[in-house]
C-alpha cells in the first residue's frame, strides 16, 4: 500500500518523477462506451501547464498526453486507459545545489528519512508534476459524471477565493469556468483578480511566494453519495485535496467559521421545493452524515505560500551539516491559479467513484 | 467498498446501529504478541461514554466492553480482534417522532434518500455511537506505537481548543492528558475552561449547542512514515478527522491561517540539533510532502455545533411533506468534550497504519 | 492486509478462533432492503455443524448465530450485518498435549513460526470453526444472487463428488439440493453415498481420515460477470476455495483432464439457442477469459484426508525435539459432508462480489 | 474493482490491449535502493516473447521494455516503476474475420457481453499479450524475494511437466533453470523434452493445439509467510495462475491425487534436522494452515489447449446468426513453453507480496 493509487471503483495510479523520463497515469474502472479524444485531455493539461501566464513558473514544457491503452475506435474499453506526458530533460546547473541539500519545507528530507534515496532534481515524486496524471484522469471522470452514465451532469467549479490577505466571496450557485478562465489568476471576480495578480507579481519581483485558498463547487450531484462511515464524501474530499502538494487546510460548508454559530444558527431547515427536498440554507455544504443531499457540495483548499524562493535560507546538507541554500531560476510564484483545474480534478475523481459505488451497492 | 474500514495495514471494521443489539470493531492485522487486558480498552470508552459530566448527554450506558477473539492468555495473537458493546434498550417516545420526520441538519434524510430504508431511531449507523469501536480500536493502535513494536513511544494527546468565539493557545510540545483530564470541558487550561463550561451549560438550559474545534498532537514519530502521493499522512488524518460525525474542516500545522504568510516567512529552516535534523519552526505541522519529518504533528478539526437542539425547527417528513420537529430528551449540548479521546484514536488508527505500511515496504 | 477480509464490494470478514469466547462475521456492502431472518442463517449453519450425523466429527455444538447489526425491522440497512456465534467451552485434557507438540499436517507449527504465539487448543484460527463466518455471509450472498436484486435467480449447488477412490459423475445441469441433502455424505447418488458412507466409517474406526473431492455448479449466472485480468471469475473461485482448510486443488470445467485434449476436441462451439448464444458444450466451465458465459459454472475442489487421526505419530514440539503425539477423542474422519455447504458459501460470496462490480462499473 | 491489479503491498497493475499502442506495468511498493537495468527485464520478456523457436508462434515482436519512472541512478526509489512495451502494429487481413465473429473458446463474446465493446483485433486485453507487464513485474519481485532485502534467496523454477499424455516426473528439490532452459519446450528431461517437441510439432502442422501442465517450485521461502484466514499462501497462488490466459486447474503439493491417500498415508512427519524443524514428506507442497513451513513450495497449473486452431468452427457473429470460422495465420500451437517465465514471475508476485505482508505485521 504505497499510496499511489485513489479511489476504490474509479482508481486512478500515478507514476513518475519530475525529471524521470515520463508521468502518467492509468485509470482503471472506467466505464466503458465513453467517447474520448486526446484533444479533450490535453485541453486540461494545458490549463494546468507551467509557463501559461506571467503570474506561474515561466518553464516551458508543452505537456504532450500520449493515451497508450483502454480506447478503440475512439471509445473507452471498460479496461486501463494508460496515459503518458514524456517529460522535457530540464536536467542541469539549477538543481545541482539540491543533490546534496534539503530546500526548507520541501519533502527533499523526508524522502530521503523514508527510502534512504531521493531522485534529488526538481522534487522528484513530490513534484507537482505528478498532478498531470490526476488531471488526465480527471476528464475521465467528468464524463462518468455526465448524462449518459450517471443520467445527470454534475458540474463542477473550482476558482481562487484567497490570496495572502486578499479574499473575496463568490457565489457557488451560479459561478462559472468562462469567468474562473477569463483571467490568468482564476478569480472569477475580474476586480479582485487584478489584485491578486498585482499581488503575486510583488512577491514574485521580491523572489518571494504566496498562498491562499481555492473554492470549489460542485452541482447536480444527487443525494445519496458518499459511503458511511469511514469513506464519507467529505472525508473523501478531504484525503483528496490534502493529498495536494501545499495543501495545509480542508473545509466543507461552513468549516471553521461554522464552528462559531450555534445549532440554531447552523442547522440547515428541509423544505419542500416544488416537490424536492431542499434545504434553506446550505451551512452542511451538500453533505449531511457524509452523504450528499443534493445541495452544492461547496469546499474550500487553504494552500501554502510556494516553499521554492529565492532568498538564501538556514538548512542542512544530507550529512546533517548546517549549510545555506539559495534556489535559482524558475518558480511558481503563487500555486493557487494552476491549483485550480486539480482541485477540479481531484473533487471529480471523488464524485466518480462514489456514484459507481452507490451504483454498485444500491443500484444506482 | 461500502466504507466501513479504515486503514491499509492496521484496519478496522466497524458495525452496530445506536438503537441495534451491539456495536464494534474488528482490528485486522495488529501485530501479535501484545499484552492486552479488557480494563484497557474500557478505561478509553469511559472516556467518551455519555453521561460521565453535567455537560455531556444524561443518557446513561455503561458501555461494557467484551474481547470476541484475536487474544489468548492476555496477549494478541495476530489475528482478528474483535470487540462489542451491547446497547441498552433506550428506544421509546423520544423517538417516535423521527420515524417520520427527517432531523435538520442529521443524516436521516440522506440514509433515506441513499439506501431507501433506515434505522430511525437515534441516528442508526449515523450515531456518534458508531465511535464506540474506533475508540476500542484506538487502544490497540497505542500500543503499536509504542517501543517494543514501533521501538519509540508516540505520545498521542488532544484537547478542546475553542468552543464557540472562545479560543486558547496551547503548547503542543508540552501539553499532557493530566492536564486535559483535569476537568470536564477538556482544555488544558483550567481558567478557559472553567469559562467554557460555562458556555457549554448556558447553551443547554437554553435548548441549543456549540461547536468548536479540537487539537492534537502526535509527539516522537520519526521521520518516514507516510506514502506519497495519494496516502499522505496529512491526507490520511484528514480523512479520518473528517470521517468523525459533526466535523467540517481539518488543519495541519499552520493551516488555513498560514495562507497569509509568504514564503518567506512560512518555510520551515532545518537545522542539526545535535546531530539530529530538526526545523526551527514547525509550521509543517510536522509532516512535508506527505512523510513525517520527526517534529511534532500537531492537527485541528472543526466540529459544527451539535444538530439536536430542543427546539422547534422547520423541515419535512418521509413523504416530502412540510413540517416541525422539536426534538425532546437528553441530548449533547457541545460535542467536544467527548470528541478529544476519538481524535486520539483516530490519529493512532492513521499513525499506527503507516507504521506497518513503512516497516513493510522499507523494513522499518 | 492481514488477510481476514474477502471480497471487493460484497465484503466479508471474520473473526474467532476455535476456542475463544465467539466465531462469527461482518458482511458489509450487502445492498439494502433484502429481507432476512435469524432462522434462514441458522438453516445454513447447522448444514454446517458438527456432530449432524454418523460420519462427522460428534463433537456437539449448537451454533447459535446472533445477529448483532444491519438489519432494521427484518430488512437489510445497506450497513454492515455483524453475526456471532459463541463457542462452548471444550478446552480439557483432549488438547493438553498440542499445547507443546505440533499435530502433523496441521497449521500449528506454522502459526507459531509466523506470529511466535498461538492458540493451541484445537487449531485456533485455523480451525474449520472459522468458516461458521463464511457460511453465514453465504445466506446474504444468496439473496443478492435472486431476482429481486439481480434480476434472476443464481441457483448454486455442491456435491460429494469423490471419496478417496470412489468417484461419481453428476450431471450439473439438473443435480438438486434436495438429492444432495437426501443423505448424511451429501452425494446425490443414493448407491455411491451408500458405498461412500461405508468408506468413511471404515476409516473412523481405524483411526484414520479420507479425503475427496467436492463438485459444485452456479445455474442461472448471466454473462459478464468476473473482472479480467487478475480478478478473473475462475480467479477469485480458485482462491475462495484454496482458501478453505484441507484444501489442495482446483478446477473449473475441462480442468486437468481438458489438458489432454486437443484443441480441435476441446473448444466449445458457440450457436443461437433460440435467440441466445449458447455452447455446444461446457468445457469452459462456464467461464471465458475471466468472465461468465452463461453457461453453468462448474468447479471441482480437492481436500486432502482430514489431518487429524487417532494415531500414534512423529512430530517435534516448541522447542524443536523429536516426540511422538497421539490425538484422542472426537474428529472428522471426513470433511468432505460438511465441506458442501461452505464451498456453496464461496461461490455465493465470489458471485455476488462480480455481480456487484459488474452493476458499479457497468450498470447492470 | 475492475480486476487489473494485483497484490496488496507488492501491488502491479497492468495496461494494454494486444493491438493498442502498448503494453505495461506499473509496480507499486517496491522497497527503494535495488539496483536494476533495463536489460534485466528485457532478458525476461525474451524468454516469453513470441517467435523465439519453432514451436511457438511465428509472429516477430521485439518487446522492447522502457522504463518510464521509479529509478534513479540505476536503483529503485520506492516510488512506482512504470514499464511499457510498444506494440507493432499488425493489424491486417488475419483479423478481419474477428470483427464480427466470436472466436469458440476466446473471452471474445464475453468482454462484449460484458462491457458492449470490444478491441477485436487478437484478443484485445484477453491476449496473453497482457502478460508482458506480469514478467516485467516478475523481475522486481526476484529482486525482492533475495538476500539484501528477504534475506534468503528464493529459488523460482518452473517447467513443463506434461503435454497433452506425455508426462515427466522432476524432482523439485534439484531442477534448475539451466536444465529447463536447454531446449525450446521447457523440459528439464532432455528424452522427454524432444518428444515434447515432436508432439507439438505434430500438433502444429495438423492445425490443431495442446494443452498440458506447468509444475513450480520455490526454494527458500522461510516458514511464516501467507496470511489466514482468505489470503492464504496456496489461495494467493491458486488465483494467481488461475488469472493466466488459458489456466483451468491448479494443485499444491499432493493436490488431486492426494485425496486418493488416507490421512494416515498423507501426514507430513516433522521432525529435527540438525535444529530446523522439517518435514519428511512433503505432500503439503511447502504450506499448511494457508502459511509457508519451509519445506519447497511445488505448485502444478492446467493449461487448456490452445483455442486459436487453424480449422473450420461452428460459432456465431456479434448479431448472434450461426456461422463458422477458420482462423488463419500464425499462432501458439502449444502455450506451455511460453507460460513457464510467466508463471515464475506470478508466482515471484505472490512471494514478494506475502514477504512485505509478514514483515509489516510482525516485523520480518
Amino acid at each position: 500500500m504505497a499510496g499511489n493509487t485513489f479511489g476504490s471503483l474509479f482508481r486512478v495510479t500515478t507514476f513518475g518523477e519530475s525529471h524521470g523520463v515520463a508521468v502518467g497515469v492509468i485509470v482503471d474502472g472506467c466505464p466503458p462506451g465513453l467517447p474520448l479524444a486526446a484533444e479533450e485531455i490535453q485541453r486540461e493539461l494545458d490549463r494546468r501547464r507551467p509557463g501559461q501566464s506571467a503570474i506561474t513558473t515561466q518553464r516551458r514544457e508543452p505537456d504532450q498526453v500520449e493515451i497508450l491503452s483502454g480506447l478503440h475506435e475512439g471509445v473507452t474499453l471498460g479496461t486501463p486507459i494508460a496515459m503518458m506526458v514524456r517529460n522535457q530533460d530540464t536536467r542541469g546547473g539549477d538543481y545541482e545545489e539540491m543533490r546534496t541539500k534539503y530546500r526548507p519545507s520541501h519533502a527533499d528530507y523526508t524522502y530521503k528519512a523514508k527510502y534512504g534515496v531521493r531522485a534529488w532534481e526538481g522534487g522528484g515524486r513530490a513534484s507537482a508534476r505528478e498532478t498531470v496524471g490526476r488531471v488526465a484522469a480527471g476528464v475521465l471522470a467528468r464524463k462518468v459524471l455526465s448524462a449518459p452514465v450517471a443520467s445527470r451532469d454534475v458540474e463542477i467549479v473550482a476558482w481562487v477565493r484567497q490570496v495572502q490577505d486578499l479574499e473575496v466571496d463568490v457565489d457557488p450557485a451560479t459561478v462559472t469556468t468562462a469567468a474562473v478562465e477569463s483571467n490568468i489568476v482564476r478569480c472569477p471576480d475580474a476586480a479582485v483578480a487584478g489584485q491578486m495578480i498585482a499581488l503575486i507579481d510583488g512577491a514574485r519581483r521580491a523572489g518571494d511566494s504566496l498562498g491562499g485558498v481555492v473554492e470549489a463547487v460542485a452541482r447536480g450531484v444527487p443525494p445519496g453519495w458518499g459511503e458511511p462511515v469511514f469513506d464519507k464524501l467529505d472525508a473523501d474530499l478531504a484525503k483528496a485535496m490534502l493529498s495536494l502538494p501545499a495543501a495545509k487546510g480542508f473545509e466543507i460548508g461552513s468549516g471553521f467559521a461554522g464552528t462559531r454559530l450555534s445549532g440554531a444558527q447552523h442547522n440547515d431547515p428541509f423544505y419542500n421545493a416544488a416537490g424536492k427536498v431542499r434545504t434553506r440554507t446550505n451551512r452542511s455544504g451538500g453533505v449531511q452524515g457524509g452523504i450528499s443531499n443534493g445541495e452544492d457540495i461547496v469546499i474550500r483548499v487553504a494552500f501554502k505560500p510556494t516553499a521554492t524562493i529565492l532568498r538564501e535560507q538556514e538548512t542542512v546538507d544530507e550529512e546533517g551539516r548546517d549549510t545555506t541554500i539559495k534556489p535559482r531560476g524558475r518558480h511558481d510564484p503563487c500555486v493557487l491559479p494552476r491549483a485550480v483545474p486539480i482541485v477540479e480534478a481531484m473533487m471529480a475523481l471523488v464524485l466518480a467513484d462514489h456514484f459507481l459505488r452507490q451504483r454498485g451497492q444500491c443500484g444506482g
